[in-house]
């Protein structure tokens, strides 16, 4: 799609200086602007580029100041990064999913199931008996829901998302491609000879309105009850969310993460990438845990900070890694000082000041 | 589906003490009973939610003792663990994949396929030429199987699990959506322009009878021969499983764990999350790893404990990390001894006895 | 598929020894040969094998030196390591992709997609609005291209791979199965009520030609630009890649580890499985990391070896990891110089000559 500066400046109510009809097909940076490119200068460290940058259409701050002649046609508004993040919006929304509508062919909808108005569903897309799809929904293709899932209004399912039978999610929820939710928990009672016996995984899973969960990432189905991902979460790509975990309000989880069966993490804790959690345990509201660390004891205090594996407070771990990386260091200081003392000890007993050893 | 407590007594062989029209919807624990939860009390210290629980429907042992009225209909039995698992996995069975059965349109099933007797093939699901799939197989929405593949009886993939050509399946394998069965290993060979040559990775997966594995996992195909999953191993979700890793009968790995080619893993082994080995070595019989722990030696002692990246003995390892905690004070005391020789030294100095530095 | 050692010497151009009409059906190692295996020796180590493997054929180097009688028929040539392994792709030819052909149904192409010639499209496949399909592209069933995404020509898809709208794939591109390319980057903007705002994530992902990435892989998104992987780089399975990363030509990564946003790798990097790295650092070109290591800093030296979590300089790691490992016994000389410089001290006290504390 291609924009020209009068529309765009009609869009997010600036003015023009410059030619109305420059015409932009992409938007980017300031330091990556090129022929075609739609860019900002919000802040004034930026604003040399103003003189250098090849974009054809700047949106800059109603103040700002032009000292020498400029190429880009520049849109004067207020707030140049507000602006500029409206248009983003707007442009996601004509060429991300909004566009999409009705339901391609083939598809497959079992004759039980109950979907709203206004819905996406793509090619490929399987939706199993009883299911329930609220308004607004986007189903890309290739997505599996299973039997009495229920999705809610204005969730968006990108193309190859699981959803095992059973499942509830809510409104505004967001997936990407290849994550399983409700998948069994991983619960096997060791029999006397050595051998497994499934432990059957009857719950579900339970995920609130707006959370926004990422790629390939696995959500287990409870045992009994259910797996809670509670408003306002989001969960970043591959992460493994096992049965019976309970996420609070607006928890921040980076990629690769783990957290084991029946861990009970708070709200608004911001959990890094590759970070590890044990089973039953509880990680109080507003913890923050730094990226690869290990956790196997619960965090009580609430807004604690904690790094390592296995993880502690985070100021004491830090010091305990710096000292850790000069031990070559500290041993030696040790040895001297070993060598020292026996001198010492020996000379003292030379005088006949003997220790004992 | 709804069921009476006469009817919960039949399938159990109990005896019903209340109302025998008392109906549930679903099961779940007994901290956690509302009306229509059909709940359990095996364990002593669970007895005092006898009296304040709302679950409707309630197994207890033959020997319980009933001090006070109590609302839920109460079914006795011998052992009520053993029954309550037991309905767990007749719901299952009503609720889960069992029920499922036939072929769905559109589906593509290559000619020269074989397929059982009594066999579901969800619609999208993909069966390549010669594959071969046993008797009450179920095959979900979404799965691809390539040309050869061979499924063993009772096995069921879950929507969206894909297994590459010449990939074989055993009996009651059970596999969750998006595990990747028999991709190309990791295999490239550096050239001395500083590119790389893809080494052929012709071999296979077998994978044997009663194994189980997640959701989102990769096990990779041998480069010549076969990666081999043994019976009875249990595989937890997003696990990475290289070319050539062997891993023994009734070993249990759990998730986000990674496995390098070559690997040989003993039986019975028990490995926690994010633990990642490196190829090429032997982990003996009954070898417990600790979660994220790191292995870059062969584990040559049948069932040791390990934990660390590196990781060595669990119980040393301990140690070390308990100190690892407390290194700044060790420095402290370290720099004090120092002090202290020094003054030492300076001191006998001072008194004509002197040590050479 | 089975081959007589005439058809195998036909095209190695090898010298039969034995019976030309020995047949093999699969190829193998010389330690686990059968009957029916193709293998070879190229190394002395293995001559031995010659006298006891079950194998029905081996090609083995002109000079070898025949001592007894060999029960398989040999193929001798220049060098049997080139040409078995010449033999292993004539093989993966004619068992791997190298077949496919045509578009199978039902597979979803848009009306507006444009595809080249001698293309494999499986069933369920699905080719968004705009796409352009290269010439010899094999797209395997179940994959997903979102409109405007862009695959060159020879590249292959392998099941379940989904690629979100806008992105682009060079030539000669390796995606396995359940790779998920162009899922929205991690981007959310906390407000102050707690909960966090989406940023769009209006980029792509770019990968080069002569790229192979491995199963269930996640590449985001760049916010604005484009997510690159440049030429010749080698994933592994389970890898995350996070919005507006660059990874340098040649470089290859193992499984399961992570890349923060904005991060840029160099060209000819090794890294190991594993391996997190923070966002907004840059790692110099030919630098090597050991599995599991943390990189929270930017390399800057090329052909630095690194190790550690949080990763610092290899060796320099490593003695401090030995040293780890030996704290117990540290803290038990630690302890034992205390005591010792206690006595000392309050020796010279007893005689007078005393030490400030």
């Amino acid at each position: 799609m291609q924009f020209t500066a009068q529309q765009v400046a009609a869009i997010i109510n600036g003015q023009i200086e410059g030619d109305p009809q420059a015409k932009v097909s992409r938007v980017g940076k300031i330091e990556e602007g090129e022929e075609g490119v739609l860019s900002f200068i919000a802040n004034p460290k930026y604003e040399d580029y103003l003189y250098s940058t090849k974009a054809s259409i700047l949106i800059v701050n109603e103040a700002l100041k032009v000292e020498q002649p400029v190429a880009p046609t520049l849109i004067r508004v207020k707030d140049a990064y507000i602006a500029f993040t409206q248009l983003l919006e707007k442009y996601h929304q004509m060429t991300g999913s909004a566009g999409k509508n009705g339901i391609e062919e083939p598809s497959y909808i079992s004759p039980t199931a109950k979907v709203g108005q206004n819905v996406y569903i793509g090619a490929f897309a399987y939706v199993g008996e009883n299911a329930r799809i609220g308004d607004n929904v986007k189903i890309y293709p290739g997505c599996y829901l299973g039997d009495n899932v229920v999705i809610g209004n204005d969730s968006v399912l990108y193309a190859g998302v699981k959803v095992y039978n059973e499942c509830h999610l809510g409104q505004r929820v967001v997936i990407h491609s290849g994550t399983v939710v409700g998948g069994d928990g991983f619960g096997f009672a060791p029999q006397k000879d050595g051998t497994y016996k499934k432990v059957p995984q009857i719950g579900n899973v339970i995920i609130e309105n707006d959370v926004e969960i990422g790629a390939n990432t696995t959500i287990d189905r409870a045992t009994m009850g259910s797996t809670v991902i509670h408003k306002g979460v989001k969960l970043d790509n591959l992460i493994q969310i096992a049965h019976n975990v309970e996420i609070g309000e607006n928890t921040v989880i980076a990629a690769q993460t783990g957290v084991s069966g029946s861990t009970k993490i708070g709200r608004n804790c911001i959990i890094g990438g590759q970070v590890g959690m044990v089973g039953h345990i509880q990680i109080a509201d507003g913890t923050r845990i730094n990226a690869q660390s290990g956790l196997s004891k619960s965090v009580t205090a609430p807004n604690t900070a904690l790094t390592g594996s296995p993880a502690f407070e985070y100021k004491s771990s830090l010091k305990s890694q710096a000292i850790f990386r000069n031990l070559p260091e500290l041993q030696q200081r040790l040895l001297k000082l070993e060598e020292t003392v026996e001198e010492l000890s020996a000379l003292l007993s030379s005088q006949n000041i003997s220790v004992k050893k």
